[in-house]
């Protein structure tokens, strides 16, 4: 973390924990990196939804980081936006070897723009199980190609950490929704993804998002 | 443009000139910052297409980097992803201004990741000129959102230069392709807004993708 995280006011504007997948994926980056935050929860498809997730983002989109206060402050949107503005101010969230940052880069993106069969057919629902759902051929190109992406990386860097790139990363942040989407929908992992699907589900802040989740009105 | 830089060899693996918005991206960004690099073109839609693609790229999409040659060569995937990697060789491809570049950031991630109904409906296709074509409701929404985002930007950066956030950036690579669309389909734009695509249209590199494109075989 440097000087200008220790004096940044963030303040992070969240759907609902159970269905967001996108609010999932910086506030566990922001969680990781130890970096102090506010939270805004909109509650999503309600009447108001809609007004109040303008007030904050300009794409009208959730999530979104506020940084700074009043007539300064900054409004940053898109998941993927909001994830390189948290790793200016705690570097530790992209790999330092460049060649890795460009991979964890690569795979963020990818999953940032696509998976769209995935997406819609397997929403997140942590709340929910339903093993052998929504299996599609769509669904299940996108899975062998989640998979593929989890068994490479994890194969690679094994002896730099448990996670994507080693030490934990945006990468891991990025991937994080569909961690509990194995889990909820029953898809069998090989050993590599799995072992990285259970270094994600001890995180204490994933289990703090689930319990929120389950916390929340239905 | 710094050492690593000068010595990097960088090969962009490319889709057709006509048809291919996403390859458009990283290579008027790496045109733009002055960064030497060879192509391969892959021809889009043949029966070979998929297995060339897989030569290079792990997602079976293009555009794809290689930096560097041999067992040390480096693959780089998504577009996003690429110009983030060009933007580490060449600072200057983002605003210096972290709230600037936390903004281009934005716009570009949204892109990146959004406006599927102009996507599908109103593809790149340089050669074709269609005005009127394709405006359903939602591709309405998309050209609004877009056009917002290009006068919001041009508004605030009037007195840095001529781009979107001021000098070149991603944000401009990202946004090049609707410079096509908005021609060829023949989109009205408000003045900011189409000063901007002005701008880009009279760049030599916009103009000498544009020549490759009209000379590729139909």
């Amino acid at each position: 973390m440097n000087d200008l995280a220790r004096t940044a006011r963030l303040t992070l504007v969240l759907g609902d924990r159970n269905f967001s997948s996108w609010s999932l994926r910086p506030w566990l980056a922001a969680r990781q990196a130890g970096l102090a935050f506010a939270e805004v929860g909109v509650r999503l498809d309600d009447a108001g939804t809609r007004d109040e997730i303008r007030k904050y983002s300009p794409s009208g989109k959730v999530p979104c980081l506020i940084a700074g206060e009043g007539a300064e402050r900054l409004l940053i949107w898109e998941s993927l936006a909001i994830c390189e503005y948290l790793a200016e101010l705690a570097p530790s969230l992209w790999p330092a070897d460049p060649a890795l940052r460009a991979e964890a880069r690569s795979v963020s993106a990818e999953m940032h723009a696509g998976f769209a069969a995935l997406r819609q057919n397997m929403a997140m629902d942590i709340r929910a199980i339903k093993p052998g759902q929504a299996r599609s051929a769509e669904v299940g190109a996108d899975i062998a190609r989640i998979v593929s992406i989890l068994q490479c990386c994890r194969k690679r860097c094994a002896a730099r950490g448990p996670f994507l790139f080693g030490a934990f990363s945006i990468a891991d942040a990025m991937y994080a929704p569909v961690v509990w989407r194995f889990v909820t929908y029953g898809v069998g992992l090989p050993p590599a993804a799995q072992a990285w699907v259970e270094t994600m589900l001890a995180l204490p802040a994933m289990r703090e998002w689930r319990a929120a989740a389950l916390a929340e009105p239905v």
